[in-house]
């Protein structure tokens, strides 16, 4: 038995999310279909997120046991041959090691979101970023961001049914940059809450509009509450872009 | 009754091409109904460039004329609203003047060409972007690129059925760059041939791939034949992304 690891690239829109659902096609479940059509194991495909429906993926990572000898440089295109047409490809894939788990064993995760900017609806863009036409004052929402970054109690920015135990997390790097029409924000830390990125994204907005301050944005992290955090961002801008292993 | 210059975006891929035809939907059809649905006139939108099935477009330019006062500024708002759920956008309209002409006072038109080069097949990128698993040397794409900027007859590099009166075109720039897995080609002219971008870029693959050299490129040209040339890169890499005019 070898266990893998694969770094995976995903449009989110036609899927219910990373996770395995009854409710409609999950890309867990297509990665689980394809790699039972290469080798005729039923398995697990562990990813390190569990990303929501619409949100898409650059360098989702996950893995996988399989019982069959075969090489990892070839496992990519062979499944990658049955994922097709649907919007998944396995970028690359590598020999973890037994003790790997690609959630487990992560030590930083990364995020871009995208926003657009302007007043026209998005034409190419459309469901791969979120279409924002009031002005946005990005300075303002890059200082808006620096209150987030570090270690707090994220509480104000979590989804009201997130699971996770804690709501404290390290958030390494919230940053906002402008370019042309498009405004990015990378958001780097160990690991994310449930709804956590796209939470303070949709804050940032208010912030960019001149609704909040801000320190606003400092002022909800306090609270300690989700009422007192801002709407959820939608999920057609957001990208895992990358997961971090030591 | 007043000329409008439109600055127009569109994902290329539900559409027959620019131009309005029978057997589907077009670009300019979809304008056409909203600009009536906008003010009751049935008007023709006459586009810069006649882009194929699948070309896209950040930068195309028509003009209309409308006889109902309307100003400028309301105008991308108003076609939008009844352009949607389509993928074009109206990005901006301004006032033209009445001797202005979207397609003969062009001086110049610019284009992206973008190349995906990996192995794995696109997943965000399908229908954006020419996937070629085949490793690319973008060095000596670019060095075979060289031979075509200036002004040249480009019989091997238009369609057979190009219903241009001349196949001599100015070619000011074609620059090929690489980023990543991405590889990307700028072109930039006064007016291109039927098919002339697909066709250079289906060339340099050739190159690219090291089955011509970069002087086989000057070759081809020099054949003025289109059997000369290499085969036809598809549509869905190709975006029209400027219209210039003095």
């Amino acid at each position: 038995m070898t266990r893998f690891k694969l770094t995976i690239e995903y449009d989110g829109a036609p899927f219910v999310g990373w996770q395995r659902q009854d409710n409609g096609p999950s890309v867990q479940a297509a990665l689980e279909d394809a790699v039972f059509a290469v080798c005729g194991e039923r398995c697990t495909v562990h990813g390190a997120g569990r990303t929501d429906a619409g949100v898409h993926a650059t360098g989702q990572v996950a893995h996988l046991d399989i019982e069959r000898p075969i090489a990892a440089e070839k496992l990519p295109l062979a499944i990658n041959y049955h994922l097709k047409p649907k919007p998944i490809a396995v970028l690359r894939a590598d020999e973890g090691g037994a003790d790997f788990h690609a959630r487990f064993k992560a030590t930083g995760r990364s995020y871009l979101y995208r926003i657009v900017n302007r007043r026209a609806h998005l034409a190419l863009d459309r469901g791969r970023a979120w279409f924002i036409p009031q002005k946005l004052d990005h300075r303002a929402m890059r200082d808006g961001a620096q209150h987030l970054v570090g270690t707090h109690d994220f509480t104000s920015f979590r989804a009201s049914y997130c699971q996770a135990k804690s709501p404290v997390r390290v958030l390494h790097r919230l940053e906002v940059s402008q370019s042309g029409e498009e405004i990015d924000i990378l958001a780097d830390g160990v690991s994310f809450l449930h709804h956590q990125v796209r939470n303070m994204v949709g804050s940032l907005r208010l912030v960019g509009e001149g609704k909040w301050t801000p320190t606003d944005i400092a002022r909800a992290l306090d609270a300690r509450d989700r009422a007192a955090g801002g709407p959820t961002a939608p999920p057609d801008g957001l990208y895992l872009t990358a997961v971090h292993y030591d």
